[in-house]
Parts: C-alpha cells; structure tokens; sequence
C-alpha cells in the first residue's frame, strides 16, 4: 500500500498502538517521511516514553492542548500547501475545525480514514500468535462455565462469572460488554444481560470475548438447559450448518460476501432465512469490529493474514434465539480455526 | 436553558439514554418541536419500543443507513434554510458530511455541542438516588476488597477482584478500567493494573468505580502494604487536609476553580505543589468524566444537582503516589458526600 501525503496525523486510539505501542487515552501521532511523533500529555509522559522505546518515535508533551501542539507540529512542514490526511473517520468536526486552526497552515487537508486500519487488516506472526492465545483463552473460559450453567442463575452472575474467570486467565478484560441471553431474550442478537434468571428447558446465547496484549477474541455458543425439542434442535442442526459452510467458503482470494452467501443459503433451506437478521461476520484484531465485514454483496476479498468471525444466527421472536460464532484465520493455503469450544449443542 | 434550532441532532449513546432512555450501540435521535424521532437499526427493533415505551419517542427502523435515514427525516422540515444542530464534538467528520449529503436541504448547520451535556450536569432526584446507590456500592467494593489485599497479589488480579464483586453487588461493570498501581507504579496517576504483584512497605492507589442503572461512581482511596514510614505519612495527611479543603470549597455558586484552588494551597503548604500533576476533579454521571471541571481557573458556576468527584494527589517519581477521592452532591444548602469508606491511612 502506498500513501500520498506529507503527514498523516493518526488520532484513534487503536491506530496509535498499532504504529508505535502507546496506550494511552490521550495521544495523537504525527507521521511525516523522516520524522514520527507521539504527542501526548504530563499524565503520560513515563509510560510514552516506556511504551514506545522499541519503535523509535520522539515523544512530545507540549505545555499547550495536545491539538494545538499538532498544529504547530504540521506548521513546521515546509512545502507549498502540503497534503496533510487526517482521520475524517475518528475525528471529530470539532477536533479539525481546532487543528485546521492551529496549524495556520495552507494546507490540503484529506481524508485519511481507513489508511492504518487497512494496515491492520492483515495480521503479522506475532500478532497472529497473541490472536491464537485470546481464543484459546476465551474458548477454556467457555468450556469452564458450562459446568457452571444452571436454571437459576442470573444473566448478570453468568457474565460476571465470565469475565472474572477470563481475567483470571490473564485477560486484560473483555473485548465488549459479554452477552448472556437466556429464553425470549435470546431472540435480540445484542441483548445486554440481565437480572432475569435462567430457566430449565430454554436457550441461552453466550457471546464473549477476551482482550489479551490488545488483542480480541469473539465467540459466541448456545446451550440449551434441559433436553431440547425437534424443533429446537432443527434449528439449532440449521444454524451448526450454516456455519460449516460459511467456514469453509472462507478462502484467501475469495469476496467477503461469499461466506454470508453461504450461509444464508442454508438457513433459507431451512425456511430461516428470515430469521438471519444480521451478517455473517467481520474481521478482529485490536478492535472487536474491524474489517472485513463479512455481509451481503461485499466485494473485498478476503485476504491471507486476515482474521475473522463467523457467526450465523436464528432468532426468533418471543421464542428463543441460536447463534455460533468462531474466530478464524486465514492462510495462504487454507484456513484455521482459533477457537476450540465444541460445536455440538449442550443440553445442560 | 433555550436553544433555537428547528432541529437537533443527537448522536452520542449517553445523550440519546438521556433524552429517550434507549442504550443501543446504534442510534441517532432527531429532536424537532413537535415530534421526537429515533432511529435505529433490526437489531433493536424489540429493545428500542421497549426502552422507549415512556418517553413517547416514535421509533423508526429504516431499511437504509441510519444516518442516512436521519438525512431524509431533516429534509422534510419545511421551513427555509433551518437552523439544524448537530453535535460536532461527537459527529465525525466523514459522518457530518454523509448526513448533510443525505439531507440534500440548503441548512444552516449549527453546532449543538454541549446542549445535551449542559442538562445533564444537574441530576433530577430520581438521578439522584441512582448515584447515591451507586457510589454505596463502590464503597462497599472498597471495604470488602481491603480485607483481602495483601503482598504476592497481582495488581490484575485483584483489579479483577474489584470488578467481579461489584457486579456481585449488581453493577453493570465498572465505569472505567479499574487501577490497582502499586509502589513506584503508583506515580503514575494513570495506570493500568498490570501482572505486577503488590510487595511489603509500598503505597497501593486502587481506582474504580461501578456503572449503576447507567450512572457512575469513581473513587480512591490509598493504603500502605505495612508501617508507612514518618514520610509517607506526612504526604498522605497533606492530601487528606488538601482533599478535604476542596471538598469543604465545593458549594452551589462557586466557581469551578475555587476547590481545585483550595487543594493546591493545602499541597503547596507541604512543598508539594510540583508533585499534583492533574486536575482536582470533574462531573460524574451517565459518563465518568462530564462537567464540570474542576480545574484552575474554572469559571463556570458550580450549581445544585451536580455531582462531582473530588481528588487530588501527589505522585512522587520512582517511589509512590498518594490519591484519595470521593463523590460529591451539591444541594443547595450544602453538599453530600456519596462515597462512604474511610479516609484515613490504612495500613494493612
């Protein structure tokens, strides 16, 4: 990938990391051909300096806003209306109404949204290799609760239960706010859990993930407490189907739009295509939503190093919902699964 | 307060909450004289109608974007080039210009940054007793937790400790990324709790706070892993006696910069001006940090029905730091301390 400009100023937090290692939650970058700066307050000034010493950036802690020490920073470039891209995707109208002001400057101001996010699409060894331990992580934590699942619990405990136990486990905490969707609820693909308590003889959607060294994991499994009807395990046989296939539509090379395909393909065979109310999946990596998205007529292709989720679903109304979700990474001669929870529905 | 605008836009998840009680990661409110309308998407189709059933908002669903939805709504106001509000502090740059696209109407597009915040510095009773709830909560965390400190613990463990007994307690999760720092790590006023393991005869700052029915707590308090030597003690009552002049400096009327004063002249008395790096404190409500600042120079009126937090520090390079916080209600007729546990020198 090439870019064309005299700097990038890069203002969302994940980028940042990404570029130079800082975690902070104060902190613009500004990238010029020869020079790299991390701008960042008195708050920050021991850990910028700890956390960026291997990738060679000068730290700066301005006395003024670390907006208007940026716009200092770009008033130094010395070419005639330079091209300066900043992140019209994170950045607030606010925030370069300020930096266009403080950098004086007559510059061509583009947009550079998406620029280090295409960067971070596609994972490095190492990356792929803390990816592999937030699944495995996540995936033990699942197997872990199942013991532990009972009528009687509130949704609230369950995920509490979860994300201790993932901590434990060295998480730095969840990837997002962990979903535990007992009976109807199970039916609203991003319930938020609650004092409800489970009951025998329904569905319950766990969808979690865990942060380690940044990284995400994201998986999703649904158990059922007690012995389940035909009914329920038809949909549940859809559902375990559907995700076969979109895993194994999942290729180097091929359009982030197939997978959805095909697994839509066999929830409508099922007659549940009305029920697969979002897509099939997206990419992970610092953030839990990244791209590609694996949806309908996307034409990205999907590409060796990227990782992504796969995660067809059933809901139904004031019924119940299914939902299987595994992490995958993609290789130039095949994919690989991350997580390791098994896929055979639960009757607990 | 008043606002003229024939629209407003509103597009941050805490103001929507706020205005019409729905929590969905996807949503923009439009607010017009007659008619409230939020948009979402199929995914909260059944949460919406339900968070909303009280404030009588209609709920739309649109088969487009929401924002692009959002664009069509505002082009069917009438009136002629209307002033519509949008909240440019939140609103990203490349989401300003898909909307304006969207509304195709030759607008006067104004910025309503700060109108939503602005309600929601003054808590109505019933916000009231939530906070009230959920800084009881956090303080119980606290009493509970300090009976299991001890050397050999990991900083992340026992953050994970914290963050699992308040959702015990009925939390949703913390309000922010709990710090537990320990010796020389408690310099940093920000730290992240790392695999570090507390020792004997170092400071401890444990920072946390639960998230209650949406709203936050934050408090700290400071213990010492042993005998604090004659040092140590004499940095904590200087920020005791500065903690407590900035409280006792919180009232209706004041300016915003009278307690942040108070607590630095008390520091300063000790010759530890140089090590109180931040400022005293900020609003508290369905976010962690809200107006307003506590800070020097502060002239906006400090009012009743806010909340506040108050906490200065001092943090010492290479040994330790030393922050004590609690909440505050200001009433008309004087303030209420929300948060309960002691704020003596606990040795432990």
């Amino acid at each position: 990938m090439e870019f064309h400009a005299e700097a990038l100023v890069v203002t969302h937090a994940p980028n940042i990391y990404y570029l130079c290692g800082f975690l902070g939650s104060a902190g613009i970058l500004v990238v010029e051909p020869t020079r790299v700066t991390l701008i960042t307050d008195s708050r920050y000034m021991v850990q910028a300096r700890e956390q960026t010493r291997e990738s060679g950036v000068s730290v700066l802690i301005p006395k003024e806003p670390i907006l208007m020490a940026a716009g200092d920073r770009l008033d130094s470039i010395r070419a005639r209306k330079p091209r300066i891209a900043l992140d019209f995707s994170h950045m607030t109208v606010s925030e370069k109404a300020r930096l266009v002001k403080a950098a004086r400057h007559s510059a061509n101001w583009i947009s550079g949204a998406g620029w280090v996010e295409g960067l971070r699409t596609i994972k490095s060894g190492p990356e792929l290799r803390i990816m592999r331990a937030a699944a495995l992580l996540i995936s033990s934590v699942f197997d872990d609760v199942f013991k532990v699942i009972r009528p009687g619990i509130k949704e609230l405990d369950l995920a509490a239960e979860m994300d201790y136990r993932m901590r434990k486990l060295g998480a730095e905490g969840p990837s997002f706010e962990t979903i535990v969707a007992s009976g109807p609820r199970a039916a609203l693909p991003h319930a938020r859990p609650t004092s409800r308590r489970l009951r025998r003889n329904e569905l319950v959607v766990l969808d979690a993930g865990a942060i380690l060294t940044g990284y995400c994991s994201d998986m999703t499994r649904t158990v059922f407490l007690g012995r389940a009807t035909g009914r329920i395990r038809q949909w549940y046989k859809a559902v375990r189907e559907a995700q076969k296939a979109a895993c194994e539509a999942t290729a180097a090379g091929v359009q982030a739009g197939v997978p959805d395909a095909a697994a839509r393909r066999v929830l409508e065979s099922y007659k549940l295509g009305k029920y697969f109310v979002h897509s099939t999946g997206h990419g992970l990596g610092l953030e839990v939503h990244e791209d590609p998205r694996l949806a309908k007529g996307q034409m990205a292709r999907i590409e060796p190093g990227m990782v992504v989720t796969i995660e067809p679903g059933v809901y139904v109304p004031d019924i119940g919902g299914i939902r299987i979700e595994d992490d995958l990474a993609v290789h130039a001669n095949g994919t690989e699964i991350l997580t390791t929870t098994s896929r055979e529905l639960l009757e607990l």
